[in-house]
């Protein structure tokens, strides 16, 4: 196979060419594509080097498939020349996900929206914080979902390489200062610049802009990509998203309301028996539950702390955790690319 | 005033003590107890320096109040010591709350539950992530509550000195590390100990233990002082409660859901006028919302992003945040003897 990465050197392109090494995808050929400034650099992938290169035209030329995650407007303007040149596009961005001539995918949950290996075309990689949500959703619909609330604990690597950067540059120097004088830095050099707020030692409850409506372009995200991937376009979703100091991966508290009771051995054998998920199915003053920290570098979606509603017998409450670079981005198009091709 | 601080060496102890001064608080005489380890220790506040002593019997002859901050074990067995010695007790700990012979006080919120200054008895102080969330709620009392839901961000200042230590340690740990070769601590030498779970970096979905229910200790005492302050025994009140490497303040993601509908102006104008509350009035685009950061250290209750629910019109959503060692224990804690006293 001859796959272009375009946003190489990102943190999501990165893990994408490790997952091809990790997974042992088939690569004749790799492509690596970043901005100017990075021509000349080279990028490892399946043990060889590639060299970076910049985009211009032909660039796509004979190549099986793209996957794209450098920004909503390079993907806008580069992956329908990527579909033009013969090639699928694998879209990271959030340029296609809502445009209905294409598909969003989670290849556990909708799998059969995907084109045939003969029909190249543009297929959108949903949101992060969508996916690992989804994949828990997918698995109780049999259960009639009618209403779902979440509240996301974010990392900072949702941001990229240089929202990690900016936290572990506060950090180090809040520490530094509480080493010297006791108390944390007053006045940080390393001033917000990625975030919105100081992010070490805090929450910030944004991600993304505003909406008049009062929810945030990633909440947006969540609700609509949610009811599109589960084509429930009446689905109850209501989100708030929150950035955590957590390096990496995404942790979400989710409500969701059934149509019909369900017992828990019910709920809990769905989960068990979901495509893409791990359960940890805890006991009562156990600790058996996923945390970021465990989850980071791992494919799978994790499923912990089932437990029903006190209120209400048709609400259970859940915890799912996955890494936000690799099953929220990465490894999902890398999955999309496997079942194109396998088919 | 002659005022007894219990557990003076502690977190909230220190802070209760602090904010005597900065409240300008009438002392005469202040005894700072501890365990015995702590004897011969000094502690400050309100320009003098008093002895640390350790409880034994008759130690609280002749003083006005007593705060406990020192654990249920202790608050069980010395605070009716205290009551009849003559004292109000004023306890931090969970060991009265949920009992209905004592009132259970957030003075914004009820305190004519308070009893007068000719009768001397056990005052419960609620739990931290219960305060900030009633003096929210108390506001939107007029609304008609049916139904609320929280989600908590909670700092490790929640847990002590020792879990503030652990978040710190860990941290250095693995800026450590990742400073030497880039990756973070494999293996910690400091171990989890205050919590279940590396805490740096991560966040973790247990504060205290699980009820058979699946829910934590924390989340149940947020559902049952919640209904017991408002007065409000079948409101619906469900919990998820994260521990996140904040270092102090607690934040919430709410949604509360009215029996009428609400306009924004009249809900933007009820936490304006809230008791307690301080309101960030946010616009489209722009990061206007409190933080646990900037409220650190602060005394009211923040609340922000005050946003209609778009799938239920009866539901709003908001963000909360306060010092839970203020505001959620000291603070609290001193505004009731504040009340009593001046009656």
């Amino acid at each position: 196979m001859k796959i272009g990465v375009v946003g190489a050197t990102g943190a999501v392109g990165e893990a994408f060419m490790d997952i091809l090494e990790r997974r042992k995808f088939p690569i004749d050929e790799l492509r690596a594509f970043a901005s100017e400034k990075s021509e000349g650099l080279n990028v490892k992938s399946c043990g060889r080097e590639w060299p970076v290169q910049s985009l211009r035209e032909g660039c796509f030329d004979g190549l099986d498939l793209v996957f794209f995650s450098s920004g909503d407007n390079i993907s806008r303007e580069w992956a329908p020349k990527a579909v033009e040149s013969g090639a699928f596009a694998v879209d990271n961005s959030a340029a296609f996900r809502m445009n209905p001539d294409y598909a969003l995918v989670v290849p556990e949950v909708n799998s059969n929206r995907l084109p045939s290996r003969k029909n190249p075309t543009i297929i959108a990689n949903p949101n992060c914080s969508t996916i690992q949500l989804v994949v828990a959703l997918s698995a109780l619909r049999p259960f009639g979902l009618t209403d779902v609330r979440v509240a996301t604990y974010q990392a900072v690597s949702g941001a990229g390489k240089s929202g990690k950067e900016e936290l572990l540059a506060q950090t180090h120097e809040h520490l530094h200062a509480q080493m010297r004088g006791g108390e944390f830095a007053q006045k940080l050099t390393n001033e917000p610049k990625v975030f919105p707020h100081e992010i070490a030692f805090n929450c910030i409850p944004q991600i993304g802009s505003f909406n008049e409506n009062g929810f945030c372009t990633e909440e947006m995200k969540i609700t609509n990509e949610t009811r599109k991937i589960l084509e429930m376009p009446k689905l109850k979703v209501s989100a708030f998203t929150v950035r955590v100091p957590a390096l990496n991966s995404h942790s979400e508290a989710v409500w969701v309301t059934f149509e019909r009771r369900v017992s828990k051995e019910e709920i809990m054998s769905a989960f068990e028996k979901g495509a893409g998920l791990r359960l940890f199915s805890q006991s009562t003053d156990t600790t058996h539950y996923p945390t970021a920290r465990m989850a980071s570098g791992e494919f799978p979606v994790f499923v912990g702390r089932v437990h029903q509603d006190l209120n209400d017998p048709h609400t259970w409450l859940f915890w799912v955790v996955a890494d936000n670079v690799l099953k929220g981005a990465a490894l999902n198009g890398l999955q999309i690319a496997e079942q194109i091709f396998k088919q």
